[in-house]
């Protein structure tokens, strides 16, 4: 019997699921919801599936497990849905905008030991991942320092920023996350700053468009954060840890493997720049590891609790930054 | 009504082209054929189609054209075969060893009217399109001389050697057709030499390993071409063109975008080692051109007669190596 | 008339600048001091002239100007002995490590009206003067975003530490003083972090090894230094800057370029790992500089002021790692 | 005693070496000599030096080896004369543009038994230096294939080109000098075709701007040069060697290591475009092999046979492109 899948949501990530779960081999679609119907018929047609109500999916016996990927808002609600139905979850992040949902949302995973993932795509970048690699074979020795630098390309619509939780929940929160996946060990201190360089409409809906981080462990090893909403040049994710024996960093993708030189210089193309074409791969991996995840019972990576730290992280960045001080992470901030 | 395509050979590449086919919007694949029974419904499977027999696709109202994956000694008999019934064609390279053959079929081909479309993937490589549409938009100017790196990571089995035409007509045809792409000119003289300096045993299987050719058009334009059937540091696939106003290169695909910096210095991972996997999106944009083209009625490009114009000059290297001279492309030759 | 230099200090960076003397057309080495007399008559035996005391020199009416390469706890001292004999002034940075030392010694220099130059020679580096004429171009608009990584080969001798001023006075000096020279606006608020890593010597001698440094302007431009003793591929030094349309970069240098290629990978040499080869050109034409102004009675840049405020900036970094606060910039520390 | 050698000819190439020679601790420049008494007069000056005939230095007691940078057709007659004198000789490269008159020139070195390097400057440059220790530290494995690019910026002075000997004589003679000391075995086939593709007024000349050559050894070892009067974006040195086991190679010379990032791309600057530059270092570390070989009387490489047998390269291929043809290499023609 295949496995069976059902997609929550059927906007531009939840049609990327959609094709990776049909290519994967003993795996199926089973159906597909939307409260727009005709966005969740027509990706229902592409794969020849059904169409379904969120009820009906959660009733279902030949549902296997879902696919969240409607808007963040609705997120944490249909996680305790689908928790109590006992589906394994699949799920955009991030789980919510608010520290107190996600903690409440977490306890009913908990309690119903339902398996979750929390869609972290970066962390499976084939290049990100070769990154990793390279770190645990010992080829750096000990990590002392991560820098990572992601700067969209542009501004996403003003009308965005109000509902996005802000620049360090809603672009910094996957920095957060890389840092800690290639740290291995948690965060104690996060000192940040702000600014509005791009555009002051930004400021003036109280947001902001560019930052950078410093955060520490215990043990002292230092990570770095930069951030712009702006990027000329196309999507800039790149990655550096130095270690005691060595560096490795993680290089940007580019149009295309091509250079042009003339009487200007050497010329290569502009980064890719949009999130999906860069991490289209990614994307693939993660719904990869979601559904070998489901059929091994092997933990999923990342969990519920790298979500919440995530966020964490971000609301702590956003208290330094604001009162210009350095934040100690401690149980009452998280 | 769906474009409804049946794929004729279901090895290595029919299975790539299958999928291509079915993840094209308003194209199914209707049914496959293989002498190897099993294989042909290991593939039908997948897909979701029917098994046939070449006869029954070639007779069959709902097969609106076929994609020929089958070995190459059979690619003469099948093209003429599907002319004759009027079904558009698609097929890997080369249409045959023999280039009395390839003209025979080609003259079936163009007496019927049937379009042909040749797989020389290359073309369609995203990095090499971009180098040629950099050439396109007159960045470098007039073209001067053209220098393409095609070395294989091994050697093939050394028992598909005999029947694989020899190096230039199996190996180097790629090289010959890029040429020919870029340069927009057709070649006039050939000078090539050989060497058996990977494995003694090619040489006693009548074949060689490593060549350099110089080609040369009535204008003065000049190409080069440098192969070896062994390259330990993975498939090493280059193009560089110069021109009166600049040069444009193409440059080689490695496993990830990682570096590690150590005391032993700065190391990037190995290339890309499998054809499939460097010229994946290659494959796919191939399939894309000749279902667009379907589509359109649009001219179907490489034609059957890049087919031939790239086995004259692998025939006109194999000459010019074995009698260590020049050789001049006359219509005897071709 | 040629212009007559004399060189105090016969040590590594005084031969290096007595050569850049005697090259330039229409300038001599005059005269050469040293505390060690056996290293002043080498030196005085290499280029032709004589040793003197620096009293002679400070007396001597053949003396145009002086380059003070003697130990940094006699610049100051010298450069007011030079002040006030009128003869203007290269010196090695830093001009002490006190700060209240340095206004003093600075405030001679005013009240003389002696022209006085700092080495802060990475402002000549070839590379980074090309990154500083591409912002000054207007090629990135405005900068948004500074970031200087900064990480010497190894440690400095231990014995030589407790003098040193500690990390941020010896070696984040200089980075303190390349984001003030691309910013092109003072800073007003720093944050710091610090840590022993690289070896726990380095802490029980007062400092640090590996550092993390912000800083802010008025405006909201953002910069980040990234520091370690440790690099085990070379001499890491890179500078990235992000402006409004666009970033620039300056890479680091290779022993050679050259690439090794084989089923490990592309491997290219480490980095450079000597700061007087990395640095050679940047001596070379900051003497140059100093003597182009002596000749044209051009303004010395970078400034007796530069040194001054790149120290200050180096103190708040002191004090905002060991309390773990941001330091805001006011007229108390400077 | 220092080693005292006499500079011939102070044109650009004698002021390279005259600077060199000073910087070189235990040698002094003795004597300048130049038909155009203002010249020699000039750099005498300014290395305190003085100015003599070309029979004074070559019966001078306290001059101990000649540099010989005067005008090619000069050079053959300098040699003999300084070979008579017993004065060992370093001598630009060509030693004549005709086979007969190098080969007379040579016998006379011989019976006198004098020291004579030639000035194959680009064997000395740093970066083709570590490109064949690579080589020679067996990391590649044996050599298969060698490819040397090699373009200057621009046409030199048209009047220049009809006493430069020819294209192959003029400049790729660096090349096939570079091809034989990378292979380590001697070519036996030649095979070159040439164009007029940058400017008709070459042709009218009798001379050719663009060229492709095909070199084989006789256990089949392969080379090829790509050559080009004209390169918009710099002067254009490659190097690449492909053995059994990896390949190596050596990269461009850029303006500065910097990259500028825009909506057009990463652009980097155009290549150093004048050999003087590029070849800086390549010009002193020549000078002080020769120097050290005086001192330490080791055999002086590249010696005039490696002269005599560049030479035969580039008269072969001369032959090659004028009959296109395939020229092999016998006794007759060295």
């Amino acid at each position: 019997m295949p496995l069976s899948i059902a997609v929550l949501g059927a906007g531009r990530i939840g049609k990327v699921h959609a094709v990776a779960i049909t290519a994967t081999p003993g795996v199926q679609l089973a159906a597909v919801a939307d409260a727009h119907a005709p966005s969740a018929q027509e990706l229902a047609d592409t794969h020849g599936c059904r169409v379904a109500t969120i009820e009906d999916i959660a009733a279902s016996s030949d549902v296997d497990a879902v696919a969240i990927c409607t808007p963040t808002d609705t997120h944490a609600d249909l996680i305790e849905l689908f928790a109590k139905a006992g589906k394994p979850i699949f799920c955009e992040k991030p789980i919510d905008l608010s520290l107190d949902r996600v903690k409440r949302c977490l306890a009913v995973v908990e309690e119903t030991g339902t398996p979750l993932m929390i869609g972290f795509n970066r962390r499976f970048d084939p290049h990100f991942a070769a990154l990793k690699r390279t770190i645990e074979e010992g080829r750096i020795g000990d990590i002392e320092q991560v820098i990572v630098t992601s700067r969209d390309p542009g501004l996403p619509h003003l009308d965005y920023l109000p509902r996005s939780g802000g620049l360090f929940r809603d672009m910094t929160i996957h920095d957060f996350d890389m840092v800690r996946f290639l740290l291995g060990e948690e965060i104690d201190r996060v000192f940040a700053t702000t600014s509005v360089l791009v555009d002051p409409k930004v400021g003036e809906l109280g947001d902001v468009d560019t930052a950078s981080v410093m955060l520490r462990t215990p043990s002292g090893r230092q990570a770095v954060i930069v951030n712009s909403r702006r990027a000329t040049y196309g999507y800039d994710q790149r990655i550096e840890v130095h270690g005691s024996d060595g560096m490795v960093t993680a290089e940007n993708q580019h149009e295309a493997a091509v250079t042009l030189a003339t009487s200007s210089g050497y010329t290569r193309p502009p980064l890719q720049n949009f999130f999906m074409t860069r991490y289209a791969a990614a994307y693939r991996a993660e719904i990869a590891a979601f559904l070998k995840a489901l059929e091994t019972g092997g933990a999923m990576t990342p969990s519920g609790a790298d979500g919440l730290m995530a966020l964490t992280l971000a609301n702590a960045a956003d208290v330094s930054a604001r009162e210009a001080r350095v934040v100690r992470l401690t149980n009452d901030l998280t």
